[in-house]
């Protein structure tokens, strides 16, 4: 039976040392830098790959990443587990439901916003593949199908991100996106494990693809019915009769390893197996919101980034550089989009500007076209210079998109406090003596509300405190800072019945406290000058001070202004 | 360059399904039956291995664990990361410092505690290689090293587990045997690094084990001086300018990986790197125990039951079961254990019955013997006769401990309220209006505090309160259940301004509500005695109502009884 030798096993946790610190490096990076982590974890990939050290150091890279022995297979093991998981957890964010809730707009969206991309693509892609890089001897009807699907699917995560830090992802614009981008992600799936079947099950002869249709179908209409209405009887027997969280992230892996098998048993892939299982447990209104927050956090910090920065190791990205490709496949990726999802939004009603904003939104591509690429390009459909062309554009239409549509509906809808204060968030009675110590006990509830660390929270505060005093006019502090990857805004609204020196011009202690900690400068700019018009007067403090539950603080926060 | 092909990943996802569902499900079960889980994911690979469906099944076998292609390779991966991953978390566990607060005691037991059981071991095994299962062709110095250190390490989660269910843990004896048996747990990896060094660094030659003793010794203090002052330097940065969990999770993550890397590098087995980093993160004063709780929580769950339930995989235990050298294993282990650490007990001025007990509880083993077993095995040291028995040895001793223990130290000590009212568990004033309101809210904050399942909670306490009725007299209400798995007692303590009714026998409304949750019949028994004794009066009711503070409460459950 062969097994890991020695050195297999040195040179193994030699490379999965390298692309977990680099990634979560290179993650952490992007973060500060407003971008979303698996950016930074595809870029750590390309720099240890072929690209850049394989290039300049070539004797180095084949140290850490032996292209012999059992160490390809190992790495191959772990990095299938990361997509496979996180395959798992993106189809854990999709709400089935929420899709159909919407409406006209939303299915006209997702309808458009996929069948035009698809088709631009087929086009493109039948007329020219040798130019477009199918790979020598791919089936040209399969290559078409294939280039439709990948210029088709929309990034979800990338697409939330984008929304919220715009403010708009519970405006109608962002609903309406966010359901059809779910559904595109469905969509674009099922076509691509039918071309993945068809690869597999004896090429485009009419039985095959038949039989493809046949069990992929089967097996969506399954996990979606009998399977997800099990899950949904069996999750809360497990979550009262086993411990916790064992007993429901044994259950919740379990499945999804075993759709996955049984997808590649099916001859699609087994990532297709993880996503819809995803869908069919994040269906279950027993999924407890810590649980999945758990998958999430397991899945992202500990698996997936071994499957992104392994991205990068496939190729030179330098070499396999094709500017033609290139720009053919962003800029059929981009029109199709656009035109497809912005024509959607017109038929269903929305003013010409919102349309195109959809349109700009739903253009953003992210991850799932990386994976796409990778399956094509190991199962030999694509040629090397089309999977770069294809990360390439996922990485260019994320970062196009916030700035393009921040450009389209310029000024953002401005945040008020009453948006954004919480009852979990509002202490009438601070138990703290000093300064120092209500901030730190207000940064605790404000961390542990997003799970985030209450030093980080109260390291930016004090830094932002040492710049500029907090303690306003008539017994009001604002404390606030600026906490790169935050959401959305936390507002922390608490009261010291006997006052605290905040340094207040008018030297009065400070008895309301609001502690604001936003992701973003413009959120806190307009918080900021909401709480300055709410309180320039004594009385409306008072008002807030005399608020003993949080309905009578809202009633405060609702007052008009003076 | 190879790599797995679509029918590798089926059969590796079919293994990683089985081996995942069976070992999650069996160690459930096990929890049940109040025994660790971890033995429950060990019976299911026997199961599952070619002891039983190998054996009767052996197609079905083969299919699930195929022996040839890549599957082995990808098993082997998986189940490698669960185990170095398993060891970093036994290395947070340790806690150096204790060690030596304990003082004399400690240090004799821990020493006595090695020398003797290793000093039989090796004698046993020097004397008798053949019939103790030395491989043919095994150098007998270094197989007598291995068994005197397989004997001579104790299972720290086991004997924790032991003590807690006890009561004992917070004696005098619990804390010298956790001591000790972390000690012991160093001691044992140290010895046994050596061994491996010896076996891969050119035998028993005098320049070979200076090497490897000269190579282990300086890791292990390196990594105890300046890596751990760097790792408690660089925490709170990480803690403060990363997102969390991500950040502390990458950094701990990647230090193991490295770790392990370096001490195959090294001539030792990845294992011993990754708990010796293990122990020099959990000494960090800066690591949060959230953290730590979470990466025990994703190994355990996600990493771990892999690794145990492949430990059954390897051989087939009832033909390679050996009833003489299992015997005698057994033998040799407990005698030289009970001798050695009781003896160490008495010299540190213990009395004779409490010596024993130390030395009844320093006899569990566990994980760490197979562990050992495992790589002995697999380097050709032992026949599987051998291994065979160690891992019998380790589930016998596990399981015998604690009915021994209880019946040598005879009654255990009674808890009582005071020993496990806490102030965060303290509500002055319940929100809640009825009594299903009251029991959901207690058994939330009981969940909470140790992380599981409020629903799972309030199911049991319902069950109980369809039994027999919690309203006692004088306006308390004791709703209590047993719920498995619980470490420590939970004791809620709240009170109802306008009194619920708990069905009391006197008719009066409940206005001080105890909610007892405990693991084990015997803490649930004397905490409803103790309740019982302390309430029986009106006046002490009425005391505990007027108590506004935590404090106050203290002093009320403190009166004598009259």
């Amino acid at each position: 039976m062969p097994h890991l030798a020695a050195h297999d096993i040195m040179h193994m946790f030699i490379a999965l040392a390298v692309l977990l610190g680099a990634a979560k490096l290179a993650g952490e990076l992007m973060q500060k830098l407003d971008q979303p982590s698996v950016l930074g974890e595809i870029m750590a990939g390309i720099l240890l790959g072929p690209t850049l050290l394989g290039h300049f150091k070539p004797e180095l890279y084949a140290f850490i990443f032996p292209s012999t022995g059992n160490l390809p297979i190992a790495l191959e093991t772990v990095t299938t587990l990361g997509v496979v998981f996180f395959l798992l957890i993106a189809g854990l964010e999709i709400d089935l439901r929420s899709i159909f809730r919407q409406g006209k707009s939303a299915l006209l969206v997702s309808f458009f916003g996929v069948i035009i991309p698809f088709a631009f693509g087929f086009g493109a892609a039948g007329l020219f593949p040798r130019f477009l890089g199918a790979a020598p001897g791919a089936d040209r009807l399969i290559f078409a199908l294939f280039v439709g699907t990948a210029l088709s699917i929309s990034a979800l995560p990338v697409i939330a991100k984008i929304l919220m830090d715009l403010n708009l992802l519970r405006s109608e614009m962002g609903t309406v996106v966010m359901s059809s981008a779910m559904f595109d992600d469905l969509v674009g799936w099922i076509l691509f494990s039918m071309i993945l079947g068809m690869m597999s099950g004896g090429g485009t002869s009419m039985a095959g693809v038949k039989r493809t249709i046949v069990l992929v179908l089967a097996f969506v209409v399954l996990a979606l019915t009998i399977v997800r209405w099990l899950i949904d009887k069996l999750l809360p027997h497990i979550q009262a009769h086993t411990s916790w969280p064992g007993g429901v992230l044994g259950f919740i892996f379990t499945l999804t390893l075993a759709a996955a098998a049984f997808a590649e048993y099916a001859g699609i892939h087994a990532v297709f197996g993880a996503f819809i299982i995803g869908i069919a447990v994040g269906e279950s209104t027993h999924l407890r919101k810590r649980t999945s927050e758990l998958i999430h956090g397991i899945v992202t910090n500990v698996f997936a980034p071994f499957f992104f920065a392994s991205i990068g190791l496939r190729t030179n990205f330098v070499a396999n550089f094709n500017l033609p490709i290139t720009a053919t496949v962003i800029g059929v990726a981009c029109v199709g989009k656009l035109l497809g999802a912005g024509m959607g939004a017109r038929l269903g009603g929305m003013d010409r500007r919102t349309s195109w904003g959809v349109g700009l939104a739903m253009n953003a591509r992210g991850a799932m076209e990386m994976i796409l690429g990778l399956l094509a390009l190991q199962l030999g459909l694509i040629r090397e210079t089309m999977f770069v062309a294809l990360v390439i554009m996922a990485l260019f239409t994320s970062l196009v998109s916030a700035p393009a549509i921040k450009f389209l509906i310029g000024r953002r809808r401005k945040i008020t406090l009453k948006d954004t204060v919480n009852a979990k968030l509002f202490f009438p009675a601070l138990k703290s003596q000093s300064k120092e110590q209500v901030l730190h006990e207000m940064c605790i509830a404000a961390a542990n509300a997003v799970s985030n660390s209450p030093e980080r929270f109260l390291r930016l505060v004090q830094e932002r405190e040492r710049v500029t005093t907090s303690g306003w006019e008539n017994g009001l502090a604002v404390p606030h800072a600026r906490v790169n990857g935050l959401l959305e805004p936390l507002v922390v609204v608490g009261r010291v019945a006997q006052g605290i020196d905040f340094d207040a011009r008018d030297g009065k202690l400070a008895r309301l406290i609001i502690l604001i900690l936003t992701g973003d400068n413009q959120s806190q700019h307009d918080l900021l000058l909401d709480a300055g018009e709410l309180f320039s007067r004594k009385e409306a403090v008072e008002q807030a001070l005399h608020a003993e539950t949080f309905v009578e603080l809202m009633a405060a926060l609702n007052a008009p202004v003076h």
